[in-house]
């Protein structure tokens, strides 16, 4: 079996490195040549094409700086007829669908991966990729993709989930540091160490995430009334952190942004349910 | 021992319902008379003023909606002397502060306690409540204070702490929330279950967590500089989530939100660094 890696860039480099450790025969392809030669030099084979690169390989790996970029890449493979290409490049979720209405065009079988974590981490028996599409596909290189990162999840054949679930994971990875980084604002203006405040606060850091699969369910039952912890208790809570933000000096923003959010749903009259009924809110386009 | 409850809202029921299922002895009073009777009914003592409630007790437990109240209700107590005062109520850090000196004037000891749950969780051993101010009132009454939540933490002698971790943790929280809500948007916008993706990014959402010690660090030394993962790699994914929410008619204002706050960042010349930088920005009133 013959795997080809086309990008060679932080992420693109890392997973060649992993296929190479894992005893596999890898050809790489990268646009600016240098930086193909560190992998030359543990044994990996140099190709000058996109063409040569891909012209023995089973799999095909793409990894560039956007989903255009990937496709000009392949697009500059010749034919790509019977091979297998599994598409790590970040993206929407209409990207990867259109590129692998584009990779079939072609004769080839499409996958589409989505890396849940950074360069360093690819090859850990810990690391996440998702993946989805072409499900036969992915089944034949699935001992060769472990090599990646131990937890290969496949999603299903609709090759947009992976990059839906990626960009669903950074949207609530991005809320987190943000309400983090202003309480830390507000933890060092007062000359407390944020990091004590990590250490008390673990307990209750770890019981927010057991939370989210109860308000997954009220969004996906669309039922969003609950016994206890209802909106209208959150108001006077984060009216405190407004208040408590504004007297230290410190940018009121995002506080307000929740109260707004979370007043609005309360004067609708949506007060004495969950916290889940906001998910309304971002449906709306604004 | 004598314990009073003053305030049986959710909350103060709660409290009062863990003492006395501890076998403390234990006066309540609320404002309302009528929310006293099912306490009363199982053994405790009920009062119709807060004088007589105060009268014969060691400790003072005040929990009511907002501090200003907890002060109207304290000052109403007669003589607060020798007793000790602990307000489990949220508030702002210098509200906490303004009741201790105020407490400590009326020859009383004082101890803020921050609750980290919801009322049906009080008494539990895993419950988190966070106490600052007085040390030897807060030592003289840990015993009993463990029945209201068995992780019982004091945080040192600043009374406005526990509060300032109340409003971090909220503040937090509420990142977290919004960001996933905003998700599920998206996600259910194309008929995926939200379920799937809290089951399938579990590993994820953990490791997440697992990131807030060093960004702590970052925060405390003030040094932000990463060698992978650095926020200039933020901008192509955080405008991916912005076009997939323009592309689905969803909400684009939380991770356009996150994009100006990244590209200035990257703008100003900190691309190179840890997401940790961005405290600067919540630093800075706006
Ligand atoms: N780095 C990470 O930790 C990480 C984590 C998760 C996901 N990812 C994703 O992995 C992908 C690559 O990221 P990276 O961090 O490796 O980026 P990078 O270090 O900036 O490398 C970008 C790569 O894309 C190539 N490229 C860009 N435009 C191209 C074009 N028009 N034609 C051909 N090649 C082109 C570059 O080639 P040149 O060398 O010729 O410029 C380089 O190999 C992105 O989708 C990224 O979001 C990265
Ligand atoms: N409920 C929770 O799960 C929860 C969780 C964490 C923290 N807390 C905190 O606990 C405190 C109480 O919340 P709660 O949920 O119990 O609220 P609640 O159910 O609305 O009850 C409010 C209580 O405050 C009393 N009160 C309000 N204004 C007063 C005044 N001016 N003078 C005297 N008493 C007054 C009310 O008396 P009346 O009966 O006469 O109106 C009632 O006993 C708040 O600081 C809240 O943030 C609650």
């Amino acid at each position: 079996m013959a795997v080809t890696v086309l990008g060679l860039g932080e992420m693109g480099s890392a997973l060649a490195a992993a296929f190479l450790a894992g005893g596999q025969r890898t050809a790489v392809w990268n646009r600016t040549p240098g930086r193909a030669e560190a992998l030359v030099a543990r044994g990996a084979v140099g190709s000058s094409s996109v063409e040569d690169a891909v012209a023995g390989a089973d799999l095909v790996v793409v990894n560039v700086k956007g989903n255009e970029a990937a496709r000009a890449v392949l697009a500059s493979a010749g034919s790509l007829a019977g091979r297998v290409v599994v598409n790590l490049t970040d993206g929407t979720s209409s990207e990867a669908r259109g590129l692998s209405a584009w990779v079939a065009a072609r004769g080839a079988r499409y996958v589409h991966g989505q890396i849940m974590t950074i360069a360093p981490a690819i090859g850990h028996p810990d690391s996440v990729v998702f993946y989805g599409g072409d499900e036969a596909a992915f089944n034949d290189h699935r001992g060769v993709l472990l090599l990646l990162g131990g937890r290969a999840t496949f999603l299903g054949d609709d090759a947009g989930v992976p990059a839906l679930f990626g960009m669903a994971m950074n949207g609530t990875m991005w809320g987190t540091l943000n309400g983090f980084l202003h309480a830390a604002a507000l933890l060092s203006s007062q000359g407390v160490e944020v990091k004590r405040f990590v250490e008390a606060a673990s307990a209750s850091l770890t019981g927010l995430l057991g939370y989210l699969p109860s308000l997954a369910e009220e969004v996906d039952r669309g039922e969003h009334a609950v016994p206890f912890g209802a909106l209208k208790h959150h108001l006077p809570a984060v009216d405190d952190l407004v208040r408590e933000s504004r007297e230290r000096g410190i940018d009121a923003g995002l506080p307000s942004y929740t109260s707004e959010l979370v007043r609005a749903a309360v004067e609708a009259g949506h007060g004495d349910d969950s916290y889940s009924r906001l998910v309304e809110r971002f449906r709306s386009a604004s």
